[in-house]
């Protein structure tokens, strides 16, 4: 297998695009990453998509066809994959493995969903069939009230508090806040999301990623050949997915996810890394509860430690582990298709040494992505170098 | 990259399964496909899977985790393809780079799609989503009428009749007739196509694919490891995918697909055969016309000759090319994800020797399948062999 590079990588602004369109979202991001690597779209060789719900959203499948048609790629291959909140990061697994088998050289991952056209109460439908219609969303467990279940667990478990959650809250709305396309551009207090409205018990509304529009894109090629397109490549030392149970229901635990669990010691032990070579990680923060899960099952911190560590701010930019520099889904806001590529956007700036407005990691090498799907049936990580 | 080969096949039979859920598709046709290679499901390492509306049709997203999960195959990764109705055939092609990169061994493709379970309305309206939402079905194209734009442009351009494509539909009906898995089971006359219905002039009922639930599967492993499973592997010789513009308006002919004419070039490359080698070929014929471009499209006619080929009985079994052996969309039903997976199914059994009731073609030694997306903005086309 070739090694594999990130050659280049561009977003839209992330927020309600009331006056853009699925198309020009993700013509935004593409035109952006092929900027970046300085690349003709003739040079392009295959395009893989995340996008979770364009059925419901815009009425719209086959949606990498369109993309390919909108961006003037035809007739290379198009392929869209889909894993709920998780289809931006499988996206991207499915370009490394195009280009680390040799079949394809220059591949663009992109990410993307417009959830503004509907109602937000029929985009909270659609999300909700990310989890298990027929077992969960059909009795009334709507995406908050499951991870709210697990909250109230992790709670019981290990001491876990309402305010250790709205750390995570007012540090990613601090990041978010040094991130030009980030969602939200304001800081918030702990007080702040403790007097917001609960929306499933214990989680408020500010423990709680919004709904975005918005497009990611990254552009990767064999890193043999990644030179000929820019002087920062960003080597991927590991890809791994994992799985787990579609229903809460079925698993032994509620305060982890197995699936980041497996998909962890997969990527580490592909990269050969250990998580205290991580130097910037973004993690799945769909809801306060989710970041402070994800650091425990990634191995940055001791089962049950999240909470606390994030409170005393372990996670912060400049501490031991900065966690979600971009704002995560929480502050740089959730397109979902999107999030698992604009976290490998992130965390190629970072490792370039190009993030902006004082949210770069100094000396940053090693970073790392970590993407959900659903409540956590589908686990996908990336492990990137700054290559040498 | 390493050699790819087909180790076991399932499938469920095609038809309005009012009984079943779509996790009773998958389970069972994956059941079918493990029980073929004698295969356990701890011998699995990745699934792929191609359905392209369930989020509309069971309001299920997040679609392959759920089968992971039915099948008690977590924690492996688990991975949803959509290209509309080509979903099946591009999921197989991700089983096929996945096995071939050296990334996993044993590879499960499943395709399926649970149609029944919404007003055929609802239904169509989802199946539009395979064109293009904003510029066609917005403006009330709807599928059938697509094609009839082609059919028509078709008959004046080369002299196509509404009774050679009607042979189409008697061809697929008499193979399907043999075909125990068949949502049709009975023979039609030219006389019946001819006096039905008419969806969009002139297209009439029997010119269209059925709506259908089913589900399908195929097994792969690496060449070199095929025998410790099967003593009929079958190779896959290429695997090649092509995009088009999603709206016909932006096409420079209506008579033919580029995506098939790019896909098709590429699989002979990469096979190094010709359309005259070919034994057997599964074409996708959603409707009657979609069998006549496709046949020109590939190589197998002269532009222009499919309609009369196909009258003169030229794409019968036993004949020049044996089309659609299995019954094709329109005989042996069209559940949009599950097809391209039946045609790989249809074309192992005929290469193995062991396609029933009549319909084996003699001394087949190598096959062809054939899955368009939409109207024509995705093809995946894919040779086999039966191997040494």
């Amino acid at each position: 297998m070739r090694k594999v590079a990130i050659i280049g990588v561009g977003m839209t602004e992330f927020g309600e695009h009331w006056d853009k369109s699925f198309r020009d979202l993700t013509a935004e991001a593409g035109v952006r990453a092929m900027e970046d690597a300085n690349l003709a779209g003739t040079k392009i060789d295959a395009l893989y998509g995340g996008t979770m719900a364009a059925g419901r959203l815009i009425g719209q499948e086959h949606i990498t066809a369109l993309i390919a048609d909108h961006m003037g790629l035809n007739p290379i291959p198009a392929t869209r994959v889909e894993a709920a909140c998780a289809s931006g990061g499988v996206a991207l697994r499915q370009g490394y493995m195009a280009v680390a088998s040799g079949i394809h050289d220059i591949v663009v991952v992109g990410g993307a969903e417009k959830m503004t056209d509907v109602p937000v109460n029929d985009a909270a439908a659609a999300l909700g069939g990310a989890g298990d219609q027929e077992w969960e969303l059909f009795l009334g467990a709507t995406f908050p009230a499951l991870y709210a279940l697990m909250a109230r667990r992790h709670m019981v478990e290990y001491g876990t508090t309402e305010e250790q959650m709205a750390a995570v809250a007012v540090k990613n709305h601090l990041n978010a806040s040094m991130n030009k396309y980030a969602h939200f551009q304001s800081k918030v207090s702990i007080e702040t999301v403790m007097k917001s409205k609960v929306v499933s018990d214990p989680l408020k509304l500010f423990d709680c990623s919004p709904i975005s529009d918005g497009a990611a894109a990254v552009i990767l090629a064999p890193l043999e050949m990644a030179r000929q397109f820019t002087d920062t490549p960003v080597e991927i030392l590991a890809s791994a997915q994992a799985s787990d149970t579609l229903a809460l229901s079925s698993r032994k635990s509620l305060t982890e996810l197995r699936a980041t669990k497996v998909a962890a010691r997969k990527a580490f032990e592909q990269a050969k890394l250990a998580p205290a070579d991580i130097d910037a990680c973004e993690v799945h923060d769909c809801f306060t509860i989710a970041e402070i899960m994800a650091v425990e099952d990634i191995g940055f911190f001791p089962k049950g430690a999240g909470g606390k560590a994030t409170a005393e701010g372990e996670t912060a930019i400049g501490a031991k582990i900065p966690i979600n520099t971009s704002g995560g889904l929480k502050g740089c806001g959730h397109p979902v298709g999107a999030t698992g590529v604009k976290q490998a956007v992130e965390i190629a700036w970072q490792l370039r040494g190009e993030a902006e407005n004082g949210r770069q990691v100094k000396g940053a090498e090693i970073g790392m992505t970590h993407n959900v799907g659903g409540s956590g049936a589908t686990c996908v990580i990336h492990v990137m170098k700054r290559a040498d």
